[in-house]
């Protein structure tokens, strides 16, 4: 479609009304950003009355634009375009703003209003999930169609974005893969928290940004002609594109413009109506919006209406003879799995063993990926360890989106990219890295988990058991800390078909993150005639190995420790101790299950409990009450060969055992 | 003193002499990096023997130049070199590279091997600690003599190191600061463990340095004649310097080199065998290190000697007359601390209350400041939130180096730096931010505990009850996740007394870091009278409320939530139920108690527990035993103000009596 001139006058109108709509709730709330989406409402109004491609009538539209607030405190400048807009998000929800159970939280949710792409807030977030969604976008495109998925990503992002590291991963990799569909506009207004940018910031943003191949326009933020140009050069260039906006915060406000002051409380009554006046409206009237605006603005929807009408018809054309991927994405567009997709899941015999989980993962991955066109993934340049390469699939480079993806040593992107892709409907995402460096990418799994996304996290090389990368490589308190993040699932299985068993939860779990633990090191496959099956795990946690008459002693572990358990349990045995081993691969599942079930495999009346997990040992008091034992880690690891390492810090049956006699003695 | 000219047949002599000790150790461990070391001996050769002022018989010596290996994967390139220079480092440690108990573990670790700077290993960690003890210099050298603290501090790394976000934080605020100390050379191999370089990283190196305001240069990493003069021109340019090579991994290897097989596994004895021969080396032969190399390293301690004992002297002629820096410095280069150094902490009375404990913190820290000359700080862009501004100090900035630190939006830079600071002689250093981006910075906090440093972690915004800012900016996991890694000192006062209590806790420690807890919200000052005195956190945990009568239900609460248990212990009182309070401050500190005193502090024989604790509840079992309960988030918060949700998740006085009501129910 042809864009309409632009009106100096109904802009000029709709801009100023936007910004008081900001500075209005802010006032209200008693808290909140009013400087911020005062300067970048021109931006506002031109992405969203002119430039995004969206529908306002429907924010799930699939061929839509998107636009990330990176700078997600500046929230009341989204909410407040999205309502002009025709969002449904009324005046009402605007003037509850940072309320309870209001959909216009104190930065934007995810799911809690319409138009909100992603939650953002902690900064550089946005900026790298809207790298996430580029790609998503790319891969969509090449394979399914680039009629319907050549739209664009939008990031608005301040120079709190641009400093944090995040962001410096996501744009050289932006730069790297020339996503021409990404632009990113920086509201360089000059100001942070603790007053100029002179404090701690003086790099030149826009040579960097050029080292990393993008696109780089510089333009005034008031200037809406040179905005629109810049735009529109943007959308012209097959490179990932940079417009820095010199902008003002609180533009027009008497004696806080460009002040620090402006940037997190309220302007304050007085100010606040001053600033109106300046603006030449009522310095009384709150929350005011003419008529002229409304009309103006309603041309959102006709607009949108229209364009997603083509999308419509160009998939009803394509779906009369569908192209493979148009199909494959039709099926799973709304987070549905393709029939049989894990009919070929692997089983793995006594004899496969020892396999490291790690390899167990490997050919699970690429089992899965045969069957399921569009789960793709990568690590942060350590595939041929964490065995997450899928085999004869393409690379996802600037010359074509394959599955394959290479973050490079890059894991804080990648867990935010991870969020980007898992927005892109149809996709299963995953990402790899060691158990060690999930430490890098805490902020974005967080982010997962609270918006219920649902990428894969593929730890491998999970405990001391690595061996001699030493401490620095060795996770200890990654375990717990992993544990501790609500609607995260951790699973460690024990062996390579609980491993597969691990991937189809991973798999089906469509509505939040799951976060694979897998072993670097050898393992036997457990001979499952003799124990439990393996899809035990899938209730969490199971009874792999009853006792033998009564029950006198609990082994609880995961992962590795299973079979130190398990052996451990052979010699207490023959002692003539009935000895129960637990798998509690996953305490989210087994948490979840009936009280019933849960004393079942854990009799409360069994009151000798040793749990063995090679990992800080917080938490594990919740299963092995107050008189039980945990075995587990005191202190960082060591630089040695790993069964020396687990011999050291008492991972072995016989240190098992003894402790159970101990435990025992001190019980009777 | 001048240098003596190039000898280029030593010098060939002694860098193969390097390559072939780090791959042999490497074989001889079975595992490990060979082809870094190998490509960088050139490097450490020049450096060690002729540009690094260090005397390897004293490795502590504070005037020394620093060398630090980001890249710590190349250990035995460290390890080599050290050993060659004459550090306590024998020959014999080399051949025991990757064992247990041997200094030269996988990864460089402080402490364990003399002239190891710092741990390294997670990538671009040590570029950052780097620039912060690039920063700790320029502080000395002000603070104290720029005579004496007149030292550099060179990084080796990778391509690795500059992909991770760390490094574009930490570089940026470099360039800004303007560094002038800080030599980064960069090995610029071209290789990955997935790959070539080009699969994930193609960005301009030198031009985003450039852009963040650093001297840059480019040399052929075996042109030790062009690396001398680059060395030279850093050592005079103002700014930090960037030195690029171009090198080859595992030079010389004849199907090995330039391919990423060489990067983290053995050479194999084939191969290894084949280069020693390309190298006109004997190929049998193992650990060989030739007299005339013994003899040319020889120098190093002889040089070193003379360059330490010159520091010596001027040491002896400006502690003639002092000035007071000196003094300052000659006091706590050890660790120890000025006498006197507490004695001005505030005491607050219930009538300064309500104070939130980040205020109380911001008294106190300034407070402390003024008799600690040597205490640093500052904050990721959130002093004024934070409290962490030292009042009427300067800034650390290009022109001057003062004692506020302004780290910009950079979290995880912030942790690092504090590392470098830390590891600077006398030094005592403290970083804020908001506890929820406490995420952001794990992989340095880890390193410091690792290391047994002691930065102090200032952590605010402690709770949901934050308020509106909403979950994205509201801590919940990151309580037990900070808990769960080993040597931490985890914080959580509940008024002002106990925050000074706190702050002189994390001040005294100087072998291990201190994360204090810090609420936004006002807070009573209690009342001492009433209640058992303040330095009883000093023990972790302590009864802060007797019970009246019978021990009926213990309250175990920390930070807000203890002033919630006060509240809810008055409800169940005058109900006859004999209820006690204990402050649970510092878990950590607690657990090290003597068992007495832990029992006398939470009796056995009282089952009737409730933990109270705005957060995650994952390891409150280790406290509230099989029967407790634990009142805590069990998902993430919300965007409203504090005291409703507060309300909303059940941490009134009233739901807290409530629980207790049901819980002895129960229990009866």
């Amino acid at each position: 479609m042809t864009k309409e001139p632009l009106n100096q006058d109904e802009a000029r109108r709709t801009i100023d009304c936007l910004r008081f709509l900001a500075a209005d709730a802010v006032e209200q709330a008693r808290s909140g950003h009013p400087g911020t989406p005062m300067e970048a409402a021109p931006l506002a109004y031109l992405l969203y009355r002119r430039h995004l491609r969206h529908n306002p009538a429907d924010s799930h539209w699939p061929g839509r634009d998107r636009l990330v607030l990176s700078c997600g405190h500046a929230s009341m400048l989204l909410y407040g375009a999205l309502h002009l807009a025709g969002y449904d998000l009324s005046l009402e929800d605007l003037k509850n703003f940072r309320r309870l159970n209001s959909p216009t939280a104190g930065h934007p949710e995810f799911g809690k209003a319409a138009g909100v792409e992603t939650t953002t807030g902690p900064l550089g977030q946005g900026l790298a999930v809207g790298v996430g969604m580029a790609m998503g976008a790319k891969f969509l495109a090449e394979q399914v169609s680039d009629e319907l998925f050549n739209y664009r990503v939008y990031v608005l992002c301040s120079d709190g974005d641009l400093m944090e590291g995040v962001t410096a991963e996501a744009a050289s990799l932006a730069g790297h893969l020339g996503l021409g569909n990404l632009i990113l506009i920086y509201l360089d207004n000059r100001i942070t928290i603790e007053g100029s940018t002179s404090l701690a910031f003086s790099e030149q943003v826009a040579t960097r940004f050029l080292a990393y191949d993008w696109q780089v326009q510089q333009v005034e933020g008031e200037n809406l002609g040179e905005i629109e140009t810049a735009l529109d050069a943007a959308k012209a260039d097959p490179r990932p594109s940079l417009i820095i906006t010199r902008t003002h915060i609180a533009p027009g406000a008497p004696t806080k413009q460009d002040s620090a002051e402006a940037h997190g409380a309220p302007l304050g009554a007085a100010e606040l109506a001053a600033t109106k006046q300046a603006y030449g409206r009522h310095p009384d009237k709150s929350f005011e919006i003419p008529d002229e605006v409304r009309a103006h603005m309603a041309h959102c929807r006709v607009r949108g209406a229209r364009l997603q009408e083509l999308w419509e018809e160009q998939l009803r054309r394509l779906a009369d003879d569908p192209p493979p991927g148009l199909l494959n994405w039709l099926r799973s567009r709304d987070g549905g799995l393709p029939e049989g997709w894990d009919r070929n899941l692997p089983e793995f015999s006594c004899t496969d063993g020892p396999l490291a989980t790690r390899q167990a993962s490997g050919i699970v991955l690429n089992a899965l990926a045969a069957r399921l066109p569009l789960l793709l993934g990568g690590s942060a340049d350590l595939a041929p360890s964490t065995n997450t390469l899928l085999k004869g699939e393409r690379s996802f480079s600037r010359s074509g989106s394959g599955r394959n993806l290479h973050f490079g040593v890059r894991e804080h992107a990648m867990g935010a990219i991870l969020n980007g892709l898992s927005h892109t409907p149809g996709l299963i995402a995953y990402g790899a890295t060691f158990l060690i460096f999930s430490d890098y990418m805490r902020p974005p799994m967080r982010l997962a988990a609270l918006m219920g996304l649902a990428p894969i996290y593929v730890f491998t090389h999970d405990s001391i058991a690595l061996g001699e990368d030493g401490p620095t490589h060795q996770p200890v308190e990654q375990l717990p800390g992993l544990r501790a993040l609500p609607h995260l699932h951790v699973i460690r299985p024990a062996d390579a078909n609980e491993t597969a068993e691990a991937w189809r939860l991973a798999v089906e779990r469509r509505d939040g993150p799951t976060a694979l633990i897998l072993s670097r090191q050898g393992l036997p496959v457990l001979d499952r005639e003799r124990y439990a099956p393996a899809d035990g795990i899938r209730r969490g946690g199971y009874v792999l190995a009853e006792e033998q008459g009564e029950l006198r002693a609990l082994l609880i572990a995961t992962g590795a420790e299973v079979h130190a358990a398990l052996a451990a349990r052979e010699l207490l045995e023959a002692e003539g101790l009935g000895t129960r081993v637990v798998n509690l691969a996953c305490w989210e599942l087994f948490t979840a299950q009936a009280q019933g079930y849960r004393e079942a495999v854990l009799p409360s009346a069994c009151r000798a409990r040793v749990a063995i997990e090679a990992a800080a040992t917080l938490g594990w008091e919740r299963w092995v009450g107050a008189w039980g034992e945990v075995i587990g880690m005191h202190e960082f690891g060591a630089s040695a060969p790993g069964a020396e390492l687990l011999a050291h810090f008492g991972f072995t049956p016989q240190a098992i055992a003894a402790r159970v006699r101990h435990l025992l003695a001190r019980l009777n």
